[in-house]
């Protein structure tokens, strides 16, 4: 009887528990057992933390947010912090002692859940240690290449929307700027995204840099034409253009420390806002609020269409691959391939088209 | 300055209202004048009942469920019911006449929102009348050839999920099977779907004929397993297999008259359980909930960027052709393609392989 | 150390596992034990059936609908259904083998929590047995005197208003009259709450019965004032005043079998309107998704204050007694008072006015 | 025929709409008329700003955020800011100027929709003026006297409770310390219902001063326990005791200047317990969400029964006095007493009985 192991690594993401649903009862179907490894490598680090998975542990798990797998963020296994006798943190590599267990456990395969940080160690257990291994996307972000959508996206845009309509109201009621900080440190898919479905006035993203003049503008805009208020939504990794060059966030020094001292980019927009309109502006962080809660119908969906294709994959051994959705279809794609490089918006992307089609400044002309 | 006319045809769709705010403002970002014709193709058959749509009109409707655009089903124009003096209903050919009103109010073109059936009216426009029509999907049921996916489906199948996972708990506490009825007449992506995020057990869809027999095994199979209780989703089109041969619904007789009197087809399965089993059965029809109501995050997004790309196509001269979903982005299919067939559920589908895998049976075997 | 006993009865409700984490929790707080007794008394019956609740049974369940205590109509044990080794059903009354296993647990008092039926059976095991019993009061229907609201009920109404929503933007499009069937078969509280909160047409509730042709002049008055549609709610026990008599659903005979036979109430006020007024007219039952599902806030936290209140009574020694909601504060009702008669919607009820007020037609003139 | 004026001040509250379709739909069935004033008591003062509300105006508001009144926060008339021809700001007293208005147009009443503030200036308007004063009391932090309840509320805590709700699961993935502040200055009423329902582990209410000690000494006790997280929910007018004496947010030099810099009370408790825990903490404001979006069925139902019960206030000529929900029902209370203080969060109710019972620490001890 053929035994896997799975593993849920990085950041939260609603959908996490129904691909462990999936990949459990598609197990069971083919008559497998399967592991789970708690606190991402931990279960194959110490076997006490490795955890049979059968009907009782995931009954009714598919519509709830976290992972039954617990805690995720456990460090890199090739740079593993382990803490001495002395107490100090050293960083070693384990990835021997997980490969032992894995063979002493006999299983056919790991599926690793993850984003490109855990797709990235699941592919250097392929190629440097010979691990059948097979990745599952996860992110929020959407920004995995290779796949059309990640499980967890729909749901972190949902969150993000229900937050913009709710903003309307008051922002409309009190004459103000409301500003809304969302996800996406290098790539806007879901400020894009949630800003056009929630009708706001002007999203940032990290791909186009900003002009605070053309904000402004936009603003003076719509109060000649009668609308006293505005939303934004700016993705926490945006930045402004200035004096020719462009200041990303990760250069802090440029935009200046003490300007971002008092929060992100969201209240320095803000700030910038109230300086250059006299408009009364505020500024919030949605923050974890995007990683958390049940997942949406679509998620869950593709969640549990994710576990159960990846189980067909370690059926037919097609392992160093990633389970992938390709037109509305499940393919596998070399997991080489998944982690190459982050996906980006691209500024030909119909979405960037509609945006601006539909009156959204994106903050560049 | 280009003016176009939009319509709204066939049953209601979360997300109607989405798509004609992104033809008005992205037409206004062009500088070009939108009209809506009322109910259907109403509007261009008599004048007052074609409306000028501004800002103003679309303001807030995004998330909005219905169409501004009123009543939607009112005939075909090329067999249109007129009552005479007499008051006798006679099917006339109106099509010439909406040509006449077309061409003087000087539109560049004629975006029809609907699904097969609009779509089918606005390429014989096209085809017969020269009219320059663009087409833009629109079916809650998602068996559309051409296109990934159509605005409507994902709030359709959420509404169902969520009635899904309300029922599971009292069917629990009363150790009921509860049967839903969804939409579907000919394919079963609703019922798939929902039935799969929802946690069903037992799914019929059209395309696999289901036998009671198989249903009723996986009951007693539940009850020996612990589990007294059972989920059933059935699309309106699922038909038994039944001596041999499918009895379709449509073909009513074949199952009797008498049988499906009371209700559907989820009606009639609730009976055989019943009668078979002796299990408490309950069945349900969602009907109009699935159709009604504010689209989700990702239909509103899906039915702006089909309302952006539309004006997009006027602009290009794309006519007789239809807005599509291929691979995340938007594309232009010939209409013709995309009427030729109903897109049914393949049975190679990974959905169909993903419900088999995690335990829920399809009434075939 | 005190132990103490808790049950689940009746019908489902969101909002019981709420009640049970409070108990239990509160419980603990005192260093006092509780067990659940499985399936209404069948614990208390049968030992094996009589579960330990601690932090782990009750981890993450108050936003979860249904009971953790399972299946909850398993008869009255004054007269409990019963088969004999010839497989035939008798009633028995198994109250003194309750109460001697109540006695040789050593409970210091039995949590019952359930509607009017639950609660008089609590009160009987009180006054004949002698068992300290405190009472919870539940049911969706919210006709439980002596408590401002049970906890349910506000789920049920949102269920129901959600639904009213959802079927007005099709009702409007297709020009129909959509009739919903909500629960309450002596009381009109979830149809008239929600009549209200959703905008309904027409409220038909038991405590006014209806006229058919009050009805059809209301559509016909809609249309005149051109809305071409209409949204009916009417609770399952509304019934019709006809030739002076009122025909109460229970007393099927006067209204014809024949035309209560394809459905309920709601289904025969469908077929009166189309015949009456030519209008296309449809209806659909909500009925168990309003049991299901996850509480509402004003649920949970209902629930959760009951529990509490519950485990302060029994360290008061306050038995026979109920938990009450009353101006927004708990306390402490005979149980007697409670159960003696269902609360209807009083004619004077500021709820009636208002319906009336702002235009809805409550089918009595 | 009569004629009334509804105005709707202050901060945005989900139900302010429903009330104003209410009033409307009330006054007609009287064949009363009723007006508009925008901006507060603006309509009053530049009739350009007072506009007719009829069934056109009021269609389908029930469900919306906002106020179609437009921006609330437009100053008070007995103390109203007004530019002069040099661009000075002076504070002018134009009540009489509103009353001149208000006999002109033949108002029978103004129904005033508003918080302490706005009911104030109400109250004031009938005592000095002899304005025909109604008030509707409306406060999303429930801390008005004299009314069980007030509309918005209800959506305010759901909105709080879904927020906590969705972090449950990052805390617990990541093993962190999360912090949400919630609305309240003076009273803890969202605090503490938000806290108990979504299952916070701490709660700081202005009622309770708390201590920093306190606070750490029950995250130390989850780890103990095997809880490697903890949720804490916090009101803005959270205060801590300190050296024996209270600091208020008020008397911000207490706490010191440079500790509140970066944010409001949630980031200060947030930094004190990185402090003393070493814990991963996280805070975040909740904000405008609080007060925005549609409003609960709960919320609707109460703000359509205040509407109502306003205009039959107006019929039996009962001025100068409020609304009000008592156990349930409407009656009419003087404005004076809603007016006299603040409700705050009596030390003795069940709900801060239930918190500690159930395991959540205030903060006290």
């Amino acid at each position: 009887m053929n035994r896997i192991v799975i593993s849920t690594g990085g950041g939260d993401a609603p959908g996490l528990n129904a691909v462990i649903y999936s990949v459990v009862k598609s197990s069971q179907a083919r008559g497998w057992e399967v592991y789970g490894s708690r606190s991402g490598y931990r279960g194959l680090l110490e076997l006490d933390e490795l955890v049979r998975l059968t009907d009782e542990q995931v009954r009714d798990i598919t519509p709830t947010g976290g992972t039954i797998l617990g805690s995720t963020n456990k460090g890199n296994p090739f740079a593993m912090p382990v803490e001495n006798l002395a107490g100090e943190i050293h960083l070693r590599d384990v990835s021997d002692r997980i490969m032992t267990n894995f063979n002493r456990m006999g299983f056919l395969c790991h599926i690793a859940v993850g984003g490109d940080g855990s797709l990235e160690i699941a592919h250097r257990f392929a190629v440097e240690k010979g691990m059948p291994v097979i990745g599952v996307p996860k992110t929020i972000d959407n920004d995995l290449e290779a796949t059309q959508m990640t499980f967890g996206f729909d749901t972190a845009v949902s969150t993000a929307t229900e937050a913009i309509d709710k903003l309307h109201s008051t922002a409309k009621s009190h004459d103000r700027v409301l500003i809304v900080e969302v996800m996406g440190r290098d790539s806007g898919w879901i400020a894009l995204s949630s800003g056009i479905s929630g009708g706001a006035d002007i999203v940032l993203i990290p791909e186009i840099p900003f002009n605070v003049e053309t904000i402004c503008r936009k603003i003076t805009d719509n109060e000649l034409h009668g609308k006293h208020y505005a939303i934004i939504v700016v993705a926490e990794g945006a930045c402004a253009e200035k004096s020719g060059r462009i200041h990303k966030k990760t250069d802090k020094s440029e935009i200046g420390r003490q300007e971002l001292l008092l929060g992100g980019i969201g209240e320095w927009v803000a700030a910038k806002i109230r300086k250059n309109s006299g408009k009364d502006t505020r500024s919030m962080v949605l923050g974890h609020l995007q990683r958390g809660g049940s997942p949406t119908t679509f998620d869950r969906l593709l969640a549990l269409r994710f576990g159960a294709a990846a189980v067909r994959m370690a059926e037919n051994n097609q392992f160093d691959q990633m389970v992938s959705l390709v037109n509305g279809e499940m393919e596998a794609v070399p997991l080489a391939d998944a982690i190459k490089q982050r996906k980006k918006v691209p500024l030909s992307s119909d979405k960037i088209m509609t945006a601006r089609e539909i009156g959204i400044c994106l903050g560049d002309y």
